[in-house]
């Protein structure tokens, strides 16, 4: 069994764009981080995107408007960032305090700077296959886990366990690619499949994205499988000093015997998004600099 | 074995569609249809669309720029008619001729008046379930064939055969949707599929859209499946007086003895596209005239 290592293939993609962004003449590639409120993870999040962002190079621009911003305001502000020449990617911090309405300020983002692949347009480029759009972090990094580890899809039978936007819809149009390392036949499974174990049981490559702690065992997996746990579920653990552990969609122990391949959590697939948006930032400072 | 009747069921659509339009107060919907060309199969097309549109009340505007037209004026002609107020839909008869470029030209039509549903703007919107877009006319007619036969797609597994842009992937992520009538399981199977047959035979729908005549066979079908057979192939027949008969991509002698439904090739899918076309440019029509 060979254990997908994201905190190492992470660490080798943020190196290479560091050393691809060292050869840069001019300005830097920008990236703003908008983020609204105090949510801790949010906070988190933003802050460990930043860090990234400066080990490579790329001027992470923070925006913490105040948390009483508008829909209005926030969509302006947004503007104002698709019109300024200095910014290359827009990343608006998911989840958005409420009232304010996240879908509609993600559809505000320029397509041309919409790093985090959320605009439909850049779904509708990956069904597509034109290479121009940006790839959502998340379904980018399974991908990239892939082709890393030597996986090669073609002829395969990926089964996708979820049907989200943000992950399972565009990694299973990815695995159906006509191109190179893609080209696998693909299933998506979600909440009313019947029979599931029967599917999933077929995969040759089991993407398990559905958000339900552990709940891929190993009599659902065949033998010799690729598993890939996108989960991050948080479960009450009162022997850790937080009170929870992290787990993922996958029983790890039980499954992690019969597979060939299987992604940890954390430290498998979650690494991963935070360097494939500063993969996305910097395509599009280079798309936007080969304009002019 | 029920028959789908796709002519039966088109011109349903087509009568409703009439009674709809003759409520509208005011200017007519307009659909402006572009043929660049004298290709026969381009020339029969749009009169039917011409034809049909007349039938139900709507302003069909055929544009027939001369064969020698360029590049640049066939998308400046697209754009004077996605700035002209009295276009609702807009649709570019392909395949255009060599050496203008369909994919650039598709683009360049306001995704508002993408009544062909190629935008990709329009493809992402399918993914996102946001019904503000327009599903390209075929697979939007095949959901329509499945509805109006009482065919429930809920917990069914659907099996497509082919992932082409028009046809296979968008109908996959139709199935796929969280709402009444979709709600399926779907594997999307294709040119790079192993084991096809072992695919196919668990479809509780199948939907052939693969270009291969007669490709689907008894065997590779589970009794009682819901077989929609989306091909049109011409093959060679002496005894026509057209030298050629049309098939499907499914055996029908044969598989048709198994099936609980089926689709004939010609009468199946085919004459939904046009009715199709149709709802397209009234929800384009509809869409329009609210927002005044």
């Amino acid at each position: 069994m060979q254990l997908i290592d994201g905190n190492k293939i992470a660490a080798d993609i943020i190196s290479e764009l560091k050393a691809e962004v060292a050869e840069f003449s001019g300005r830097k590639p920008c990236l703003a981080l908008v983020r609204v409120g105090e949510d801790p993870a949010s906070v988190s999040y933003v802050r460990k995107k930043e860090k990234t962002a400066e080990e490579i190079g790329i001027d992470g621009k923070i925006i913490l408007p105040p948390i009483t911003i508008s829909q209005q305001e926030l969509e302006s502000l947004i503007e104002s960032l698709n019109a300024d020449p200095s910014v290359d990617g827009i990343l608006v911090q998911s989840p958005l305090p409420s009232p304010l309405d996240e879908k509609s300020a993600f559809k505000k983002i320029s397509p041309d700077k919409d790093v985090d692949g959320f605009h439909p347009i850049n779904i509708g480029k990956i069904a597509q296959e034109d290479e121009s759009g940006f790839i959502s972090c998340t379904p980018a990094g399974i991908m990239e886990l892939l082709k890393r580890s030597n996986v090669n899809l073609k002829g395969k039978h990926v089964v996708v366990l979820g049907r989200s936007l943000i992950v399972g819809k565009p990694v299973a149009l990815l695995a159906l690619q006509k191109k190179a390392g893609a080209n696998a036949t693909v299933t998506i499974c979600h909440s009313g499949t019947e029979n599931l174990s029967t599917i999933s049981k077929q995969a040759d490559v089991l993407i398990a994205a559905i958000g339900k702690s552990e709940f891929v065992t190993r009599d659902m997996v065949k033998p010799g499988c690729v598993v890939i746990d996108v989960g991050i579920n948080r479960v009450a653990d009162p022997s850790k000093k937080t009170g929870f552990r992290l787990t993922g969609d996958v029983h790890f122990p039980s499954v992690s015997e019969i597979v060939s391949h299987i992604t940890p959590v954390p430290g498998g697939v979650g690494p991963m998004t935070v360097a494939m948006l500063m993969k996305n930032t910097v395509k599009a400072y280079k798309m936007r600099t080969e304009k002019k």
